[in-house]
């Protein structure tokens, strides 16, 4: 989508705006990073590029779980934590499906109807972006913006269910998986290496009659993931049970990601990770260019599916179909 | 390395060797692909290409574990129960470490004296590799080749501490992880994620005072794995324990793999899989060659450390980055 260009602010007014923390102002520069106009992508960068010395200094959190484990109330009920704490909260989402089904999981702003009515807080609905793979890098430049307009903590949201998580773990510092106790785990449909990429499991819904079964998830993963060995960071994965109708265990959640936080920027892991985040960010953006300057070339596109039904049947190996595609492109 | 032209073989008569099954061409042929000699690339090419309609009806095998965990002499039982099958076992092994160290996994050759003795048998040391991130390609074409050979089922050994398991992973039908029981699994030196993409565990020398605390492990490894879903196939892991040393168990080991290739070509995933894996592999050709084309220009080698540091610095977002870089390579 594009931004009628009448309705454009100015890069300083945009600039002014966000650094002031307005909140129309922040949307507003967040659609223009989601533009497909070149112009407007140009005006972004040059924008975040202003923005820059005010980011970073935050806590980025994502948070990923399956639809039924009570995201929404999850993130009202920990945001309240924060928010009362005198900080800051910016809740974006990396939703992909959003796009084959026209959803989203944020759509609906009534679904967080006490955050969204937070002065302390900004939510942010996932973008329907382009399938370019582009999903991931606008939603690190919006958590650019938040944190320029003065967002100390930052959630990012994905439903668990894709290629999404490994794309958020890339960008936070804390990676929080929510389960559901005694719904049959194979059910939970969380992808495979989700859990293992967790610094942290919070069993939800931890209340009446599920306390017990709670309590039991919470044996049951600890003992799993002691099977694993430490994040990089050194830090080990805990488990917590947590309920956002009662508020117990909420507290818990939140004190676990500051010690994990304390415990990486004591051990220096906490800016070493931002730095190399930042360098794969980087070479992301490359290597999407260079595979979406492959792929939508004309020559590429007539003779790839053709190349696809020889090497499925057997008739070239996958190397020398590559190697055909590769001679025509860089003939071109 | 390259091969001394006076040696070399015609493709006429490596065609002939590789499928009377002759160790010595096998071997030879395998030389050829590892060559960074540009001509024997496109020979080694064209020979995959003539022995194509002779690969494909194997069982693959990755199998991945720590040092320590026993993994030849796992490999040697295993194997001695497949060849003893009237199956012809090919053992190849991934192993970037070998890159380094100067070693390799298996350049030991009488680490496997039993099997490689054995008529049956063919085992092939890693290659050292170009780091051009190739070693995976490297030991897909040497297994076709040894396919092509005869050799109906490949194994393909990695160390299980690296980004290699994902690769092989990429390649293989069953991908079987090694574990010891009661080591202090943080110990073990896992990597995170390997054990979810596991379609089977195998807890070694669970033999004398080990099999008590093999047996709890394989419980807890059980309950673990539970809470994962099951495979993309359907398969759900299954965990055995075995001892290389008086061979129990390792019948388990290989009845588990057989049944789990029933399963997956019962419901037509075996296939599937194998055509996505040739996909992926043309894919990871191209894009390793689009991002080799790139990094190798020299305009991009001056200027990316540079870039690299302004951005830690803060002075530069990755983005503007990637753009800069992305600029100088289309203008070339």
């Amino acid at each position: 989508m594009s931004i009628k260009r009448k309705n454009r602010l100015s890069i300083d007014a945009l600039y002014k705006g966000v650094l002031s923390g307005d909140k129309v102002t922040l949307s507003r520069a967040i659609t223009l990073t989601e533009s497909t106009l070149s112009e407007d992508q140009e005006l972004a960068t040059e924008l975040i590029e202003k923005l820059l010395p005010y980011t970073g200094n935050t806590i980025r959190i994502g948070i990923t779980g399956v639809p039924g484990v009570g995201k929404s109330t999850f993130i009202e009920a920990l945001g309240v934590k924060i928010t009362s704490n005198k900080k800051k909260l910016a809740v974006l989402a990396i939703d992909p499906t959003s796009q084959r089904s026209g959803g989203s999981i944020l759509g609906d702003k009534t679904r967080m109807e006490t955050l969204s009515s937070n002065p302390m807080a900004y939510i942010r609905p996932s973008s329907s972006q382009d399938k370019l793979g582009g999903v991931a890098n606008k939603t690190r430049e919006a958590m650019l913006l938040c944190e320029a307009a003065g967002y100390e903590v930052i959630f990012i949201e994905t439903v668990g269910v894709g290629q999404s998580e490994v794309a958020v773990k890339g960008m936070v510092d804390f990676f929080l998986l929510l389960m559901l106790a005694g719904a049959g785990d194979e059910l939970q449909g969380i992808k495979k290496g989700i859990m293992e990429m967790a610094d942290g499991i919070a069993i939800t819904k931890a209340d009446g009659n599920n306390i017990k079964s709670a309590k039991m998830a919470k044996t049951e993963y600890t003992n799993a993931l002691h099977l694993f060995p430490p994040s990089d960071s050194g830090w080990y994965p805990k488990v917590h049970t947590c309920s956002s109708l009662t508020d117990e265990g909420i507290e818990d959640v939140w004190n676990m990601i500051k010690n994990q936080v304390k415990h990486m920027k004591a051990n220096g892991y906490f800016s070493t990770n931002r730095e190399s985040q930042n360098t794969q960010w980087m070479d992301n953006i490359i290597i999407e260019q260079l595979k979406s300057d492959f792929y939508s070339k004309k020559e590429i596109k007539s003779t790839i599916n053709n190349i696809k039904n020889e090497i499925r049947d057997g008739k070239i190996s996958p190397k020398i179909g590559a190697n055909i595609l590769l001679q025509t492109y860089f003939k071109k």
